[in-house]
């Protein structure tokens, strides 16, 4: 099918998405790291690591859901971003959360199902260090022109 | 039905919920304040003051989507913590983003639609200083004793 | 706001409403029967009788989740199309189910949230005979010009 | 980790998945058919094949998508079955549709991403005859013993 909204598009390389990603107040607070962006596959892969703020109780080390939540809709909307050279909203998105994040940077993996001329659908997969999955995620954005 | 969760429960005072809140320290980072805390109607009520480290385009005074979708889980969840007294960890939610959030605080309002014996149910809904819906969240809790 | 996606539209009526549902074969199949119309509030609310098809085990009078979550789909669509008088494709939705729905006929009700320029979002009840909350739904709808 | 709630549970072959579906008034009536069932990766995979009953519009031979959500809920249930030997009932799930469906039978995978002691979660990828992706569910389940 010809229908893809990224028809004809340079992606964003690593890079420019790094760039991006750290002129928003937001995100550069989380401190997402691009590691790899591929865009034949449109597929995007990023790290972070814990930070205190980040923390459910007091000295236990555990990841509250909340950044979970809000660095699976940041990455999914980037493996999109990577292929459409643009900002896109967030229309909604779902988080399962699978075992607890304790002590542990994460691996975040983001796969576009679907971008099409008005939504796209992406998948998103946290782990941590030793590559048990963490939460799930998957996520529809706004692909219309701005 | 006598089936509810909570039966026999001496609901968390606003007070308490507010302590539980402070002693986590990724909530005590979002800076929720809870308003109103109404065991009879299972609705809870918080407030969010907007922060630097919350904004999506620097300098723009717009909130991130990620930190709205934190508060969601959170407010959420302790609106079943308000009739259970005792943490109850997310197993999924769902984030719809209507408006966007721009130079405002936030005034957020949780109802559970079910508080079964394992699993509970809750709305979450997102104000703006002017009563403007910006975003609403469905989350799915565990209910299950520890 | 002056930005929603009915403005200057005249709405389905009820009997409106009936016959554009009767014309799809499948939801003629699931007999939904709209009684009540509202666009002011922009409520809309219908029955369905249980069917033997509909079953989940043979002889238990049990609704098997799968009617429900076409219904849900169904009526939350149709509380958009009363005021935009056109289809309008899911783009996505999610299911809780809160209770077993047992020699009942269903009463759904839905409410829409938000109708954007490019989408709307819509939350469903359904309840039993008895108003007892048996599931409930929340969906996107693509608003877009056809 | 040593987790799962399938341990040392014999799993249902494909055979015994089939009896299990027909004998629900409501999945005999979709009709799904076992094609594959692999334990060992954790995956189901069905076919479904197009009744008028299913019909969007008249004549149109296209899929309404309220029986593409009552697949996805089944496929994904039975997935989880196939490893625990007992009916489960669904907690929630989420749908969203990429492409239209028409003039086309369905194939159904289904992946088990988690299978905990209380809740297991499942992907759920449909396609037409053609390979292509229709829709994608992901969804919940009670694993708790009935």
């Amino acid at each position: 099918m010809n229908d893809k909204a990224s028809d004809k598009i340079v992606p964003f390389t690593k890079d420019e998405l790094q760039r991006m990603l750290d002129h928003s107040p937001f995100i550069a607070f989380l401190g997402l790291k691009v590691v790899e962006a591929d865009p034949a596959k449109e597929r995007l892969t990023m790290t972070c690591a814990m930070k205190p703020e980040f923390e459910r109780g007091a000295g236990t080390g555990q990841w509250h859901g909340g950044p979970l939540a809000a660095i699976i809709d940041t990455v999914g909307d980037y493996a999109l971003i990577m292929g459409l050279r643009r900002g896109l909203p967030t229309i909604n998105f779902r988080v399962d959360y699978l075992r607890p994040a304790i002590k542990t940077g994460l691996v975040i993996t983001a796969t576009v199902r679907r971008a099409g001329k008005s939504v796209g659908v992406v998948d998103v997969d946290v782990f941590n260090d030793q590559k048990a999955l963490l939460a799930i995620g998957r996520a529809t954005y706004s692909t219309l022109p701005a």
